[in-house]
């Protein structure tokens, strides 16, 4: 590590600045003006506005010990592109307000914003503005998403009815468990700085949790097919968390089949290896931001086949009636309630 | 002090949100859903969209030792509603993140909600949705605006050209000067607890620093005239550093009358008390969220006698000139950078 790094002191807030938007460029003809001036300007199409907005902070949603700030940046977009894809929509733009300590640099801010550019690119999406400022502690990120959708093909949380089929996309319980491994790493460095982390066999766990990636895809295959999702979420905070929100939303309970949720063979393995339940892991993990969505019964047809969108119950009118059917047949209610960090 | 105080825990981050929703139902026809969902859903108009965020931080940006919350709330929404303000535009919805330690209560959250309230009947917008997380370090409030403008109507920062007349609204200085009388109080109780707060003669300056209001009345008057002003910017860092950013953007130089800039009496004479210049403080002081402006020489006497304009300077052809012409005639260059909370 021999290259200077350089304070933000040096070049000010407004060098900074300068410096950031040279990364972003204006790209996207939806966007007049980007950073820059008080606001950023978009033009509107036919469409509706989505907007959304996330903030993780240091300590409560991130290490900075094990979490590089490129994946950061790109985690952080990646959670608000989700929210918009959860709404049926195409994300377009986003602005970030960071909170920045002083011991930070320059190169350390790029870095994070390295890896905004490289969600921006993967999402198609453009950043317009944002706020950067200096933080007392830890370090925050803010960021702001605007997407837009069709009036009729938006998906919200309420609109799920009896009989409906429920839908997850992926597979879940892996970024939790990608936590516990790099924990369980960071204590035994803690313990003997020598050692040398083992993530080989845990590579997918770690990059769920790190750099997870939003379902836009899942969305552009929607339309394809012609589904429009009777309601949907993304799952941020855990599946139970997010059944309890759609059930409660729409007026309605759901039956879930333990047998049918889907779960990664190497999440399976950790899930032995640190003896939690893999269920648990499933249904109370959280970030793994893959939708959970309901259809009707007549467009399963169209996507029954696809091979990474998993049937795992069904919707029923009793409301509050919210059970896990378990592989050995008993009925166990959904309580779970997802993250607390307020405890 | 006997009412009792909730912990957030007792309640949930959920129920917390439900509680906040309650405060905040939907009544901007624009808006087609607010809180509750993955994202908010806004009905695009015909004009251009205008999106602004702006993060304060505990520590660094507030003090709570003597900022109450529910001014805090309403000086969050003003400092957003001022950049759309600073674009000519209307304001129209907005999001709030919080991120809050362990330690408030929802009492408190509740109070920084009834201040953004407050401000959301003062300036006639919505608030659409938000974010609520744990902060393992102070209070952080984050809000994202969204405003809308005529597309031939939006005043930037490039606008400015030779000979156009530079204006700034109301008064400049006081709420730095409140910000030195808040500090001095907080001195002088923290060495005796016995001592109460004398503020009375400081009113005017401790409410232009912890309750400042958004010129979104200018706004409204210069479109009922008929002006457009060729350049704009808000006055957050303080008068010199926005003077230079219209000055770099526009590709021209500013020269300013000392004699021109306006003050408060309250202000000047706290000036005065602190062995301050008047002018460092009208120049440097920041956060009056006035707006600063530019017209064109034809436009003058649409506004010449409107009694909250002042007219302070006018626009050269000669880049990086940017000069104050002092009440004794002399010229000193306009250097300063506002502020530099990363030093």
């Amino acid at each position: 590590m021999s290259k200077e790094l350089t304070q933000i002191s040096e070049i000010g807030e407004f060098g900074l600045i300068d410096r950031i938007s040279k990364l972003f460029p204006v790209e996207d003809e939806g966007t007049a003006l980007g950073i820059g001036d008080d606001a950023a300007v978009i033009v509107p199409s036919e469409k509706d506005i989505l907007w959304s907005t996330d903030m993780l902070n240091e300590g409560i949603h991130f290490d900075l010990t094990y979490t590089p700030l490129q994946h950061l940046g790109y985690k952080a977009v990646s959670a608000n592109v989700s929210d918009i894809a959860a709404m049926n929509g195409i994300p377009k733009q986003i602005t970030v307000s960071l909170g920045i300590s002083s011991k930070f640099t320059v190169e350390a801010v790029e870095a994070l914003f390295k890896g905004i550019k490289q969600a921006c690119s993967d999402y198609n999406i453009q950043l317009v503005g944002g706020d950067t400022t200096a933080s007392a502690a830890g370090l925050i990120v803010s960021v702001g998403i605007l997407g837009e959708v069709d009036p009729d093909r938006k998906s919200l949380r309420s609109g799920a009815s009896k009989d409906d089929i429920i839908c997850v996309t992926g597979d879940l319980g892996a970024a939790f468990l990608g936590l516990q491994v790099l924990e369980r790493e960071k204590q035994v460095f803690q313990a003997n700085p020598e050692m040398q982390p083992k993530l080989d066999k845990y590579k997918y766990l770690v990059e769920r949790q790190l750099k997870p990636k939003a379902r836009i895809d899942i969305i552009h295959e929607l339309r394809d097919v012609g589904v429009v999702p009777t309601s949907m979420i993304d799952i941020s905070d855990g599946l139970a968390s997010e059944l309890l929100h759609i059930s409660k939303a729409s007026g309605v309970g759901v039956r879930i089949i333990e047998d049918n949720l889907p779960i990664d063979s190497q999440a399976y393995d950790a899930a032995v290896e640190f003896n939690i339940s893999t269920t648990t892991c499933i249904m109370n993990g959280g970030e793994d931001y893959e939708l959970l969505f309901t259809i009707s019964q007549e467009d399963f047809k169209k996507i029954e086949k696809h091979p990474d969108i998993h049937f795992i119950g069904y919707v029923h009118d009793k409301p509050n009636e919210n059970i896990l059917i378990s592989k050995q047949e008993q009925v166990i209610p959904i309580t779970a309630q997802g993250w607390k960090h307020f405890d």
